[in-house]
């Protein structure tokens, strides 16, 4: 059945120098970047690209974006961002994020992001635009 | 009484052209940056600034943020960022922040962010340490 | 005479909790925003804003930066950013820049840019485009 | 003979979406960090990694950067970035960089860095310290 399907990906982080700050901890405005990489990765694994979007001149935008910090992520950590689909009916895109240091496996961060539709003059889509329907089928998520 | 006093600030963002993103709207993650600047106005408002968490040994860390982002902002665009401080009683940092494009008073964004109280080892302090208890008192919220 | 035209600029500096980095200095690679900022005001001044160029289709792509730092920056610190104009028969757009702290007056940082116009489809253009000769015109620097 | 030996690295530049401009570009500003991610590589392959400064408690800011921008990168390319050490009796850390498109073996930029050590309180080293020195010798540049 559809609903079984789990579409997820996961992509090591490398924390850059400057993305650490005075406190030396990752600055928490960081975090929308590499929530972002993992959207990418999981666009690469499951061909849906932010190109694509263009192509289409349909907008994706972050309408919601909600992060809970557990633990810092300090320089020279080597941590991982898994990046779940959550499958709605909504003309919306759902992810869920963890952040996991692997050196014992604690979860740094959780978050979500909701994405809506919208085409070139910022007019929200009401309904999911089609390439997006077709990516849907073809991924088994309807 | 306590309860009613309403601390708030605000600032006018100056949106950057590198802060603006291939779509021509400012890109989503650079927003935790224009809610640190409105955290700054407010701390040199009523005198707690970064630098004082600096000196007492103090980490004041994001655990939470929520932002839901309305309307896009643009490049020229002159917008305003609005805070205001949630009292609690927990040993919390409580925000409440509106994006405000004062052309037609339109609410582009809000957003809430929750700091907790760390020593320099990354250690929860479940109470308010005494500089903020007193910073507290000096404002009129206790 | 001409050649006797300075324009020049300058702005303050508001150096954000995020620019510093972990040594408690403000990031080198910041440092280009801050000359973009010294640009903005210049062209703020001068009435030659990137709105203009976007309106005209065309691009002033850096194609040459040189920075030279000469005393690290730090939070708390309230730096200008100087601009001044260097005139040119090249089609190009050149800049000197000097960060100064008001304190002592010393100079944090020198720089050069300078700026080349392409069309739409990033061709170089060998001649100024007509808005920007006129605009040279404008304020006596031919 | 030492002179002869020559310690390059190089990297993928994955390209995100919030370091291209409106333009559809990378953001000049945004090279810094690429080349940074370049030194970091070639830390990485020599053993001199950022980590080892911080514990020898030394700083090496860089003092001069130079970037000559050939050929704007977009969103989707996959360059890399090379890294050349250039080795110098002074006491002073010297690299050269490519970014090359590989797709035609463009070189989109070049560049150059220039770094010195300070310690602790910002103090220029007029001589190279010991930790840097020993690890010359270690990779044959001494």
């Amino acid at each position: 059945m559809a609903e079984a399907t789990v579409l997820s990906a996961q992509r090591k982080i490398e924390i850059r120098f400057n993305e650490v700050d005075m406190m030396g901890v990752v600055w928490h405005g960081t975090y929308p970047a590499y929530l972002e990489d993992a959207r990418e990765a999981f666009g690469a694994k499951y061909g849906l690209s932010y190109t694509r979007y263009i192509v289409e001149n349909i907008f994706a935008p972050i309408v919601d974006m909600q992060i809970k910090y557990r633990r810092p992520l300090r320089y020279g950590m080597e941590p991982l961002v898994k990046i779940r689909y959550v499958n709605s009916q909504a003309a919306k895109i759902i992810f869920d994020y963890e952040i996991v240091d692997p050196s014992d496996n604690a979860v740094c961060l959780t978050a979500r992001t909701v994405q809506v539709f919208m085409d070139r003059d910022y007019n929200l889509l009401w309904n999911a635009p089609e390439f997006y329907v077709k990516w849907k089928k073809s991924v088994g998520l309807i």
